[in-house]
């Protein structure tokens, strides 16, 4: 593809030679001759110095920019747009249904589908069109798989579970499995029935060996949009909002809401029966213990509003000085008692002397 | 089913029409006509004003309740009992053994087994009544797994791990994978083998994704009657006792032993070469470095007694504030000193004055 | 094996009876007779008392040791070396091809690798010499593994994936998974194609259900030698170095790179874009938020230097204490501010008696 090309599919303005070709979108540091790279800040121009790569996407120039660049109202954003320009068609080795699949005479697959060897598709269930099941692929009775979807090697979905259009998820990751409910009874833990299903919205992705367990009764949700990244557990009757990202390793325990456009960091818990509010933001390894009102932002263990979890860390940072420093003013109280008693005991002789 | 008939499967108490037709459980909020739910606690009796339900079941009663009702001694576990009653038979469409599942010749598989397409049972495993195998699980040689277990899509059980009677194992577990084990030798790791196995015993439940590593030699044991949630890590040669429960992604090292009726929430880490006793109780996201003595209920990280974590961590909330007394105190004293400095040099030039 | 035998094996020198039949290692505890045991430190040698084993590896003796030992330069050591000489021959089971494993027609796969019912070996994909694929595993397209690998069930590699040669692959360890990259666009998320690949270098070991994530663009690597336990997580285009360790929960965010000889405790978290230096040692449940130095031991959330966080732990644990001593100090030095006071007023009174 040409620079010219390139600049008329991203709207951009051509600034280098029009027939310039580019093979391929790079980071800047491992470009290679006929990469295209991006550059946000015009701090890091001087980046471009040392990078090999061909031309670069800004969205703001000066004249000390030598390397051919298309113009752009923002470089970040359409350099997404050239990875997807440039991604190789995917999925193309899973043709149609594989012989070695195997499809319950009740199920309704549609005829577009394609699965691999090695997948299971049990009673009843429904799989929409143009879907991809890759090799693994396990779906229990009455499951409804929606259209566009790809289901990566090794991904199970447990009986009755819901499945919306344009879902992806990643290997190994496991929907329905049953929620974590047991009844104390003599000592011992009898296993309560779980008999909900899990429900996965539009245009969600699911990362690899994520678990989402099935609701006791009703649904465990993942609204519209959301990203979940890599092993994450969602317990039973969680509802997680719309166009939410949770980072790797963090779990969210039963029937806790977390609501839309929330933002949760790697490895942090989350208890079960609050609700975490809209578009609040939650940092890496934090502990969620109580209800978080809407755009909050969230640190620690227990987590607390994040100026003031940096102000106790900051604190807590000089707590063996502060010891110290109480260790000193207690010395120099008593120094001070002291001196006061002595010169009243003087005071005293004076005043019995007089 | 009516409303008798569920009362004297029970053994609860009628209160309402003898042929109300009950049709499902439901929580109290999204239970529709023909529902039944439950209310454990009088205080909350205003729910039973909005719910659709058509009947409840309670442990107390008073006149104000205008829903038909079953008065049973526990409400809630009589509403466990209703969930099992209305459980739908599961595991229907695993009948026989599929012809896509590989047996080797040498397998002990019993006549009553249910096995999937994609399941592989191999050399002298044995395979007890009733046991259920879905799709995608794998058994290696001389794996021994009980009656009335139920192995959910790709799980594994590794070489010469034993599996007692009536154990779930949710989808992906790990059963048997090796031990982290290495020793450091001239700057490298040198595997040391992992010749042991795990043995889980009977009545344990182990959540998705959930991974058990065999021993280095001899056992890693999960003792009867145990669940552990999803993705738990539970390294070699463990000993977990009878009866505990551990919620989703926590994780216990090496060797340790965790007693029985033992608690541990969410994301705890428990180091290796421990104990923690008998009857207590973790936190979530602890951080166990030490022994626990038994009924011990623990917190923080490092963890300590909960109720010693709980003042410390509203003494952290004030540490701000604590800096700031400081500050104050050093400044008040320093006028203190110097007022008093100030008042001896008066006293002193009075006393030359005289 | 007799004891001469062993000893000879070992290079150690024999203090027994040649003819000694050992039949097993065993740990010192729950030896039978014909095993050997091991004893690293004479302090413990009571442990030899109650021992059923008929002989002990030593790297020190004097003359109250009773039982038969081989003097080895170091007893550990040499106890891995007597494992590996006892250790069963594994994947034994594993013969040739089986019928039921796929293989694409463009595949390449050595003569000598032994595949399982139910492997999917992809188009293009290279499989080394002796490696060895157990049942479930997948191989998508064009991904190559090298020689003397054993990939344990339901692992899964996706598509143009790189692994050496001796790497372990525990069971449902995932290989080149999406990258987690949206770009917020419009109150929605952009999924940003995750066209790079993984890396697995020489004699790496991945444990069970650990996530590795392929690049954005580039490589994702994990370099020689380097063991990661189970249910890690490593993010897209992260750089894990040689002869690393990290244990289970651990998880890596987005392009850090962690140097060579660095060891890492479990459930720690490292954010993205960092660099950890070599030999650095991070202690277990650790937030890495900053770049670590070489040779650093850091502790904590947020991490710091480990002798500063016990430091500042000890603090802690006194901070009520601490509290109830500024208030101490506050109301001393009120009752000391009121005497000076008081004092002064009756100077006052006196100076204007005078």
């Amino acid at each position: 593809m040409t620079l010219k090309e390139l600049a008329a599919l991203l709207g951009g303005e051509l600034h280098g030679p029009e027939d310039l070709q580019i093979t391929e979108p790079a980071k800047i540091e491992s470009a290679k001759e006929g990469a295209i790279t991006f550059l946000s800040n015009l701090k890091y121009k001087h980046f471009l110095e040392g990078t090999k790569a061909s031309a670069v996407l800004l969205d703001q120039a000066n004249e000390s920019i030598k390397l051919p660049y298309i113009l752009v109202p923002n470089a970040y954003a359409a350099f997404v747009q050239v990875l997807k320009i440039f991604e190789p068609e995917l999925h193309t080795s899973i043709r149609g249904i594989s012989e070695f699949t195997f499809i319950d005479q009740t199920a309704h697959v549609h005829e577009t589908v394609r699965a691999a060897p090695f997948v299971y598709i049990g009673p009843n269930v429904s799989v929409g069109k143009n879907t991809i099941l890759y090799p693994g692929v396990v779906l229990l009775d009455n499951v409804i798989v929606g259209d566009d979807c790809v289901l990566y090697p090794n991904v199970s979905v447990r009986e009755n579970c819901i499945i919306g259009n344009r879902v992806i998820l990643q290997n190994g990751s496991v929907v329905g499995s049953d929620g974590f409910g047991f009844a104390p009874y003599e000592g011992k833990y009898i296993k309560i029935p779980q008999m909900g299903i899990v429900r996965i919205e539009d245009d969600v992705e699911i990362g690899a060996n994520t678990t989402l367990d099935r609701a006791t009764l009703g649904e465990t949700i993942v609204r519209q949009g959301t990203k979940l990244d890599n092993l994450i557990q969602i317990a039973h009757n969680v509802v997680v909002g719309k166009h939410t990202v949770m980072a790797a390793q963090s779990g969210i325990a039963g029937s806790t809401e977390v609501g839309d456009n929330v933002s949760v960091g790697g490895q942090v818990a989350i208890v079960g029966h609050i609700k975490v509010g809209d578009g609040s933001s939650i940092a890496g390894k934090s502990g969620i213990t109580n209800n978080v009102p809407e755009k909050s932002v969230m640190w620690g263990m227990p987590a607390m509003p994040i100026t003031k979890f940096k102000r106790m860390e900051i604190s807590m940072r000089r707590l063996p000085q502060m010891l110290q420093r109480i260790k000193d003013l207690e010395k120099e109280l008593n120094i001070l008692k002291n001196e006061l008693e002595e010169s009243r005991g003087i005071d005293g002789q004076e005043t019995t002397n007089d």
